[in-house]
């Protein structure tokens, strides 16, 4: 038997159960319940499969269907959802009006399922709530990514080691995965919507940094296999080449995203160029960004900024061009806010984003800085420190 | 600019499409409309950001908003689903009467705007079809598993390799990670679905084989972390510690599934009289399958077979126990046939399944030996060939 709440992290957990009240009686609802995985995490510091049901006021309820052993207030076990009408019935909790379902989330049939057993009750959308609430973390989740950051800059000053003459993309990823694994990352690269599938990160060297990917991600690469067209395909590393390496920060559940360029000798003068424009774009919204101030506004100073030194054919990439130079991070890699045009996100305190103005450069490959940052109430905490500098191999 | 189709898989992919299609007739269902990344692969052999559409007669059509530059005939670039009404009017394609889509995997709200926009089509499950078609494999798919389990077998010839005394199971996984990389996996690994969360495979050793997961696989494990609670948690490897190695066989988009036992000094005599029931198993089964044959009479003689063994209080794990002996591969781990008392497959030449009767014994760990057979005309072929006694570190 083993309490499922951890009593150390009660506390942190009723903050964000408070939120989350909060803002479903803002909205009138009734309640939510939850069964994805990052939101079963998010709200109980657990996996497990089953349910997680908030009402708008009062405790939570935790319907388990696995693992068994689990105990605590308002632990349930079931075997199917049909069974939560009768449970709620049995220990007084009202059947919600308006409840609120993971909807882009749930398969259709999931959703249609759970539909039914709460046929009487209007339906709105968990996903957003969930993804509203989680931009802003907790003291433990910020504690959480301190860790993932610590153990990524611990891992990007171990690259060097990793590189041998003669090595393509793959291999040298294959020695960082290593590292990274040997440094307590997870390996899980959780994400959020469909299909978009990334293992462990991404290395980009040379030209591969424009080929164009089917996912949402801000840079493409051809990838390895045709069933994961991303990141490294096999490209030697060569002297001239630069090669960005951006792998994951899944040193804990919460995720820090950090990219770093090397280069085998040195790189045409071009790229020391835009990577100096990516450095200076972030310095300017580190300067810009503090609580209140939209992230459109971010973008929009990146875009002038890059705009400026005459480098927009080259943002974001050049057959395919990404429209945003950030997002928030967390338990998965693309949270809210993002820095787009069309954002209308503004920044709060507790907030954690990437920031990530990258160059594609042909016949060079990828150029660029990126970091997580903390929005604090004054300004931007940066969480991965380390040389930012194109690092020569 | 690319072809989408490879030409040299044309002929293989208009065998699935031809299948998918006299099963759409059967069902009346005029066309189904696919955009998940395994269907996507499936149809296509690439992977895009977009749909595939096959009509229950004449030829398929690709919609595709990602990556750009792919060519082909009925190739068609969107920005948006909302525009496939007008450019089926445009290419003379019928708008269907009834149409499949992905019910079990795409979200709530992804069905919805896709029912939307064929509000006049009334809807059956993709999914259903799907799953059931891709049970029987093609030629080509078969090669690629072939190639994925010769890959397998040399990873698994390196395991005694990585194993130096003093380490966890998370030292040993790490290696063997190291080695698959290096061999050629692609490191995804796709189950069907929500929330089966594993990467790359699991190792149990000793005791940490009985914990109970959330998950739907064979065995559990407390996982290195409580944001993914399956496989190994830092076991230290001592004198008389069975290690069940299930790392996945993902080295093309067709997964391969084995499961070898191995163990630091001798085990207890109990160890090796469970482990050759689980060979004994294999050999009845492979002895009683081929086309025509039950799933549920394969799984109720595994049953019967543990029952005169005495051994069914550690059969498929102990505190939570699977109700299943055996599951179809193929682009994912969990695909159909299944291998359960309730299963109403029967064998059919192409299909692909693991078959994997475990144990877990009390302060031991797991025994028991996995491997992915073809069922051919006549029989079983096993693709995953390794030693399959316990094998001494």
């Amino acid at each position: 038997m083993k309490e499922l709440i951890q009593p150390s992290l009660l506390a942190d957990l009723q903050i964000k159960w408070t939120r989350l009240q909060e803002a479903m009686q803002l909205q009138h609802a009734d309640g939510c319940l939850l069964s994805v995985d990052v939101n079963v995490y998010y709200t109980t510091a657990q996996i497990f499969s089953g349910y997680f049901y908030l009402p708008a006021e009062g405790k939570p309820h935790f319907f388990i269907k696995r693992p068994n052993g689990l105990t605590g207030e308002n632990v349930h076990y079931i075997r199917k959802p049909e069974q939560l009408p009768e449970i709620f019935a049995s220990v007084g909790l009202p059947m919600p009006e308006s409840l609120l379902l993971e909807a882009d989330e749930l398969s259709h049939s999931e959703y249609l399922r759970i539909e039914k057993i709460f046929a009487s009750s209007t339906k709105g959308n968990a996903t957003a709530l969930l993804r509203s609430c989680r931009q802003i973390k907790t003291p433990w989740e910020i504690d959480e990514i301190r860790k993932s950051a610590q153990a990524h800059q611990n891992t990007y000053s171990a690259i060097k080691a990793c590189y041998k003459p003669g090595m393509t993309d793959l291999d040298l990823q294959h020695e960082i995965e290593y590292v990274m694994r040997r440094n307590g990352s997870i390996g899980l690269f959780r994400a959020f919507g469909s299909n978009m599938d990334i293992f462990m990160g991404s290395i980009l060297a040379g030209d591969n940094a424009a080929a164009a990917s089917p996912f949402d991600f801000a840079l493409g690469g051809d990838g390895q296999h045709t069933s994961c067209p991303l990141g490294a395909n096999g490209t030697l590393l060569t002297e001239g080449t630069a090669i960005m390496v951006d792998m994951a920060g899944n040193y804990t559940a919460y995720i820090t995203d950090m990219t770093r360029i090397f280069s085998v000798g040195k790189l045409p003068e071009q790229a020391y160029y835009a990577h100096q424009v990516s450095i200076n774009i972030q310095d300017a919204i580190i300067a810009m960004a503090k609580p209140g101030v939209a992230c459109a506004d971010l973008y929009n100073e990146a875009v002038r900024l890059v705009e400026e030194a005459e480098l927009s054919a080259y943002f974001m990439g050049t057959k395919q061009q990404a429209k945003f130079v950030g997002h928030g991070v967390g338990i998965q890699i693309n949270e809210l806010p993002v820095l787009t045009p069309r954002s209308r996100e503004v920044l709060s305190a507790g907030m954690v984003f990437a920031l990530e103005p990258k160059f594609v450069l042909p016949g060079i490959g990828a150029v660029g800085v990126e970091n997580t940052f903390l929005v604090t109430e004054t300004g931007l905490e940066k969480l991965t420190c380390f040389e930012e500098s194109i690092i020569e191999l």
